[in-house]
This record gives C-alpha cells, structure tokens and sequence, in this order.
C-alpha cells in the first residue's frame, strides 16, 4: 500500500474588484482544479482587498498553516498592485529589481517601451525564484512556500505549466461523480449510513438543475479508488431499490 | 456635511464543492454587489470545507470583527450540510426544530411529501430568525449579526429581497468607472499621483481584452460623489494630454 501523503494549500485572493462584486472571480476554480490534478488539495480561500497590512497579516497566517500558498492579483505596474512589496515585507527581504526579470522584459518590449510602469513589474522581493509568463512577459514569483501569480485569469492559466515542477503534491486526489434524477430529501438518510461506514471517503451532495428537471450529484473523492469504488457499489445498491434513474451530466 | 458611518461584512462560502474546483462560485459576486449597493462594504471573503471545527472558529472570528456576516451553502438535507449545527455551536444555542420554519414546509410541500430529509432543513438554533425563501420553501435564517443563506444562486438571490429591511447599511458605496484604450503602463505614474492627491477615493485598475484590443477600467470608489467628481476631473485631464482614447465597455 502506498502512504498517504496530504499536502495542502491555500488560495489567496488580492483585490478590490472581487470584494466589490464588480469583477467574478475565476481563478479559484482554475487553480483548486489544477492543484488537486497534482495531488495538493485546497483547504481554504481568502479574498482581501489591496491593503498592505491585511495582506502581509494575511499571508503570515497561511503560509505557517499550508504547504503551499497562491496568490493572484496585485502584481502588475499600477499604484494599487503591492503583492510584491507586501511579500518582501511577510519575510524580510529587500524589495528590489530582479535582475533576470528585467532582462526577460527588456527582451520582449520593443526599443522604447520598456518604461517606467513597465519596469514597476520587475521589483520583487530579493532573490525571488521567477514563475515565467508565456502571454504578457512579467514573471509572476516564488519565495518559499508563497507562489504570486497575476489576477487576469487567462495569464494565470498560462503560467500553470511552468509551475508544475516547483510543487510536490501528494496522491492525486480521485473523484467520482453520480448524477441521479431525485432531490436531495429523498436519499439524504441512506447516503448518511453510506458516509458512516466510509469516513476516508469525502461524499458530497450537490443539486442541480438541467434541461428543467431537478437532480443531484453525489461526488464521492478520496485518494484510494477501492475506497471510492466501495462507496459506489453501496450508492449503486440503494438507488436500484429506490428505483431512482442514473443520468449523464 | 452628512456623517460618513462605514458598514462592513464578511461573506462565508461553506462547501467543499468550491475547494476542489468543481462548482464556479457565484455567491461573491451576487451578495457584495448587493451589499454595495446598500452602503455595506465587503472587507473578506473566505471559502471554507464542510468541517465543523473549521465553520465555528471561522464564523467566530468573522463575525467580532464584522458588523455583519453572510454564510452560503451547508442548510440543505444531506449530511454535508452542517451550517445551522454549526452556528448552534458558535452561539451556544440548543439546534433544535424551528415551528415557524416547521409550519413553512409542511404547508410547501404535499401530503406525506414532508419527509425526515426535508424535515432536518427546519433544524435551526434556538430562536433563529427566519429568512424567507420564495423559490424553494426552505428558509435561511439569522442570529444575531450572522445571515445563513442557501448555496444555490438562484434560491440566494430570490432571497435578498427580503433579507433588505434586517441590514443597516451606511452611506451608499459610489462607484464611477473610465475604460481607456491604452495599456497600464502608459498611465501607472499619472494616476499614482491622482491617488496621492484623492487619498478618499479608492481608484483601482484593471487591464481588460475586448474585441480583440486591450484596455483599461479605471474605478473610482467613493462615498462621496464630489470626490468622484475631482477625481474624475484630473484623470480626464491627463489622458487628454497624452490622447488616450475613452471607450465604452
């Protein structure tokens, strides 16, 4: 048998657009999903707005608490992007030009353009490992366990394979999902007996609505698929006697 | 002169479903929208397992420093949802079946319809306030400055119409936004300045791709429309001296 081994992180959200409901937070969804594919499963999320004492605070109690962290946002060239001199502040380090990130830009712009907004992007934490940009150039960055990527969710994605190397995830995560066309009340007290003779399997219940009919979707995740596959001959087995119908979703 | 009086709250997402990426979350978006435009400012926003220990210690920390709190997800009938345990505990308050919301769902739902399932969504801590649920029957409910709504957006939105008269919002949040056809590099170091002289007014930027160009929203936030005003005023006056277009987005 293989050891179990959990790894966890946080995702940690910088940014005013998000706390004012003006912008919808995609990242999240992008980067829960990307993590537990590695094995690293994300135990909470935090959005807090662009103030460098909330951030600093912040930061200082989730990286102590996971083994990773990821923030998005606050690292572009405008005044209200301080990821970076907030992270120098979290462990101490000078905020200073990353060498390496300045001629990685001072490649991609052309003659000219590298001006001083621009070069605001390439101030970073000192000695910061780069996490390099395949869309717009500026790196996002690393110290130890604080990984900062940018808040435009299409950058973000673009970065992610060039990350993969740097975390060490556990066991992936497995899922399982059974869609079923019912409602919750009417197998809530039969997937609770399931849940009790199976507590290493997370069971979710989730509703939904399709083409007009309601459903549910039980998720069954867990890192050991015989576990998982134990759970569903017991779902499988109640919902034949309830005469409940398996659907695709 | 009116007196500025600053309102604020912390949204709680419940549900692992968001953790592990599956379910896109809506609810942010949806209650601080709302909130804002009731003067209630959204400080944080957190995202957090269906864990017992974890909900009670969030829920006490969010709601001393808070005037208000929002909790999503975690009320329906399955074993996964824990919320309404959970804030029993926070408060320490017998859990314990509410008549009114009793009285609610038996008359919701058909002869015999009402089963154990459905009956455990009117277990509520003692004396909970009911929040009315016009979509699906089952109520949400409130203690003290602790609001516990649905997970699903539709039944949470057709919710907060009735949730209005039991919040106390301060001065409306104004918002004024100015999208321009030019990167954030060309304007970083003049509306730095803009924000050095306006230190009241929070003026974010965000890069956006539409129809294939890039651009940037600059959002002015305020209580105060006069402060929107001046600030307004020395932003139209430098992109017009460095000719940046203004488009409509």
């Amino acid at each position: 048998m293989t050891k179990n081994i959990k790894v966890n992180a946080a995702i940690l959200i910088i940014g005013n657009e998000i706390l004012s409901g003006r912008t919808q937070d995609t990242n999240t969804s992008t980067l829960a999903t990307w993590l537990n594919s590695i094995g690293v499963k994300v135990d909470e999320v935090r959005i807090i707005p662009d103030i460098e004492k909330t951030i600093v605070d912040t930061l200082n109690t989730l990286r102590k608490s996971n083994n990773y962290v990821f923030t998005t946002g606050g690292i572009g060239p405008t005044h209200d992007d301080i990821t970076a001199s907030s992270v120098s502040k979290v462990f101490g380090l000078k905020y200073e030009i990353n060498k390496e990130a300045f001629k990685i830009l001072e490649a991609y712009y052309k003659p000219g353009e590298f001006n001083e907004g621009r070069q605001k992007m390439v101030w970073m934490p000192e000695n910061a490992e780069l996490i390099l940009n395949p869309t717009s150039g500026a790196p996002g960055f690393s110290v130890e366990n604080v990984f900062c990527l940018p808040g435009v969710p299409s950058i973000l994605k673009s970065m992610l394979g060039g990350l993969k190397n740097k975390i060490v995830g556990g066991e992936p995560i497995l899922s399982h999902t059974i869609s079923l066309r019912t409602v919750e009340s009417e197998i809530a007290s039969s997937l609770t007996k399931v849940q009790n003779q199976n507590k290493d399997v997370e069971i979710g219940s989730y509703p939904f609505f399709q083409a007009g009919k309601l459903g549910v979707s039980i998720v069954l995740r867990s890192e050991n698929q015989s576990k998982i596959d134990v759970c569903n001959s017991q779902i499988l087995e109640f919902i034949k006697e309830k005469k409940i119908e398996v659907v695709n979703r």
